[in-house]
C-alpha cells in the first residue's frame, strides 16, 4: 500500500523540529512563514520514498528531503517576486506580506540553508548530494530564465518549451528520487535510472499542470482556472493548438494572446474552445500519457524489488490521474 | 616583497578563462558584466596569498578564490537592488542596466556557481571548503539583514554595529584566508588563527571604509565623499560621535540624520565638524588601529615561516594605510 500521507506527516514533523526560531527575525520569519504555508510536499516525500525503496531508510533521508523542500520554496519566493504574484497557496506571497528586499534576502538564506542540511551527512554522501543539488539548482535557474525569455518571444517551439519545463520543474523531481538512491548506496546505474524516471515523470507532471490550469475543476485544482490564458502563457496546450488549428483559429488564438481584457471570461472560453476543437486538448493528454509511459519504461530493468517498482508505478499513476 | 598585483593578475587571467559564454544569455551576460567591472579583488587575492604562505600553492587555490569572488559579487548584485543603487564601480548596477528580475536570478545563479567551483576539489577538501563557505554565506545574509534593520532603528548600539559589520564584511575576509590554509592541509589550530586574523582585520577594514567615506579624498577613495552622511547611515563614526559629543551637538547630529536636503553640502560639513570636534574621528582611527593590532597578535604563535608572517603583517599594514 502506498501511504503518501504517512511520508508527508513524518516529514512535516521533522521539518517543524528543524526550523528553529533564529535571529534576525526579519530574515527567518519569512522563511518559517513560507515553509508553513502547506502544499503537497511532493518533492520531500519523493526523497523519503526513494530511500525506503532502495533500502537506505526514510529516517536517514530527512535532511535531504528538507533541503529539497527548502530549495523549492526558495525558488517560489524569488519567482513570485519576478512574476509579481500576490498570492501563493491562497495566502500572501512573502514580498507582498513583507517587501521585495525581504523576499530577496530570505530567499538567499534559504538557498544557503539547503546546502547546510547536507552537512549532516558523511563526506561520501555529502559530495554527491551537494553536486547533484548544485547541478539541479543551476538548471532550475536556467529554466526560470527561459520561462522569462519566452514571455517576450512569439516563436517559441514545442522543443524549447519542453526543455524549459524540464529544467524549471522536472530535474528537481529526478534529483529528489536520486538523493534517496544515493543515500541507499545503490549503483550509479540505478541512480541514473531513477533520476530519469523522475525527470520524465516531472515533465508529464508539468504538462498536466498546464492542462489542469485550463481544463481542471476550480474547486479541486485550487488555482484559478484559465490563469495561464489570462497571462498569455505559451504552454504546451497553446503551442500544440497553434500547430493543429486551422489558420483562422490559429490567428484568432495568437490575437487572444496579445490582449488582456478586464473581464477575461470570453477570452478564456474562446481559447478553451480552440484548444478542444483543434485537438490540442487530446494531444496534450496523449503527451502526458506518453511521458508517463516512457518514465515507467525506465524502471523495467532497474535492480529493485518488484514491490518497490510497483510502488513507483502506483505513485506515477496516481500523480497522472490527479485533478489537483 | 609583497606583490599583490601579481596575485591579482594571475587571478584575473584564471577568471577570464573560467567564465565561459553560456546560455541562456540573459542569465549569464549580467554575471560576466559584474565580474568584469573591476575592483581591488582583495578577497580572491587573500585566498591565493594564504595558499602560498601555508604551502598549498596558489595554482591549487584558484577555484576557491574564484568562488569567493563570485560570491562577493552575488552579494553586491542583490545588495544593490535592496539599496536601490544606480552605480557600482562607476558603472550601472545590474538591476539598473537590465532589471530587478535579472538581478535576482543572475545573483541566484552566481551563488550556486560559487558552490560548483568547490567540486573541483577532492572530497577531503570539498567538504570543509563548502561548510566554511555555507557558514560564511549565512552570516553575510544575516549581516545584510541587520544592516537593513538598523536603518529603521535609532537605538543601535556600537556592539550591535560591530557585530553587523563582522557578519556583513569581516567573516568573508577570514574565510578567504582560511580556505588557503585548508587547501594547504595545515592543522585546525592554524586554520582558526588565520581565520581570526582575517576576521579582525576585516572589521578594521570596514571601520576604515566608513572613516574614509567621510574623511577620505574624493579622487583617491573613488566613492562620493559624505555618501554615508547623505544616506543617514549609522556608522561607527556616527555612533561614537553620539557618545562623545556634548548634548547639544549630539541632538544636532541626530536631527541631521533625519533630514535629506536636496543640496547636502551643509549637512555633510556640519556632521563632519561634529565628528571632529567630539573626538569621534580620532576615536575611530584609534579603533581601526586597535583591531589591526589584535589581528596581528593572532599571528604571534602561529606555525608559519617568519617570511609568511611578515607578508601578512605587511599586507595588513598596507590595507590600514590605504586611502581607497
Amino acid at each position: 500500500m502506498l501511504d503518501l500521507e504517512a511520508y508527508k506527516l513524518s516529514f512535516l514533523e521533522y521539518m517543524e523540529a528543524q526550523v528553529p526560531k533564529k535571529e534576525p527575525r526579519n530574515l527567518y520569519e519569512p522563511i518559517e512563514y513560507i515553509l508553513g504555508l502547506g502544499g503537497k510536499r511532493l518533492r520531500p516525500v519523493l526523497v523519503l520514498m526513494s530511500a525506503d525503496i532502495f533500502g537506505g531508510g526514510r529516517e536517514k533521508a530527512m535532511d535531504a528531503a528538507l533541503a529539497i523542500e527548502i530549495f523549492h520554496n526558495f525558488s517560489l519566493v524569488h519567482d513570485d517576486i519576478m512574476d509579481d504574484a500576490p498570492l501563493r497557496r491562497g495566502q500572501q506571497t512573502v514580498h507582498e506580506k513583507w517587501n521585495i528586499n525581504t523576499g530577496i534576502l530570505s530567499g538567499d538564506a534559504m538557498l544557503i540553508n539547503a546546502y547546510q542540511l547536507f552537512e549532516n551527512y558523511p563526506a561520501e554522501h555529502f559530495k554527491p548530494l551537494a553536486e547533484l543539488f548544485t547541478k539541479t539548482a543551476i538548471e532550475v535557474c536556467e529554466g526560470q530564465q527561459y520561462d522569462v525569455d519566452f514571455e517576450e518571444r512569439d516563436d517559441v517551439t514545442i522543443e524549447e518549451y519542453l526543455k524549459m519545463i524540464e529544467y524549471k520543474t522536472a530535474v528537481l523531481v529526478g534529483a529528489a528520487l536520486k538523493m534517496g538512491a544515493i543515500l541507499s548506496d545503490v549503483s550509479q546505474n540505478v541512480q541514473n535510472k531513477i533520476y530519469e524516471f523522475g525527470r520524465l515523470l516531472g515533465i508529464a507532471f508539468q504538462i498536466q499542470d498546464d492542462y489542469l490550469d485550463t481544463f481542471g475543476e476550480q474547486a479541486v485544482f485550487g488555482k484559478q482556472i484559465g490563469g495561464d490564458i489570462i497571462e498569455n502563457k505559451k504552454t504546451y496546450l497553446y503551442l500544440r493548438a497553434l500547430e493543429l488549428a486551422d489558420q483562422s483559429s490559429a490567428e484568432q488564438l495568437k490575437h487572444l494572446y496579445t490582449i488582456s481584457p478586464e473581464n477575461p471570461s470570453n477570452k478564456i472560453e474562446t481559447a478553451k474552445q480552440i484548444f478542444e476543437d483543434s485537438g490540442a486538448g487530446k494531444a496534450t493528454t496523449a503527451k502526458i500519457k506518453e511521458y508517463t509511459e516512457i518514465a515507467f519504461g525506465r524502471l523495467d530493468d532497474i535492480e529493485v524489488p518488484q514491490k518497490g517498482k510497483d510502488f513507483l508505478i502506483q505513485f506515477g499513476t496516481n500523480l497522472m490521474n490527479r485533478k489537483m
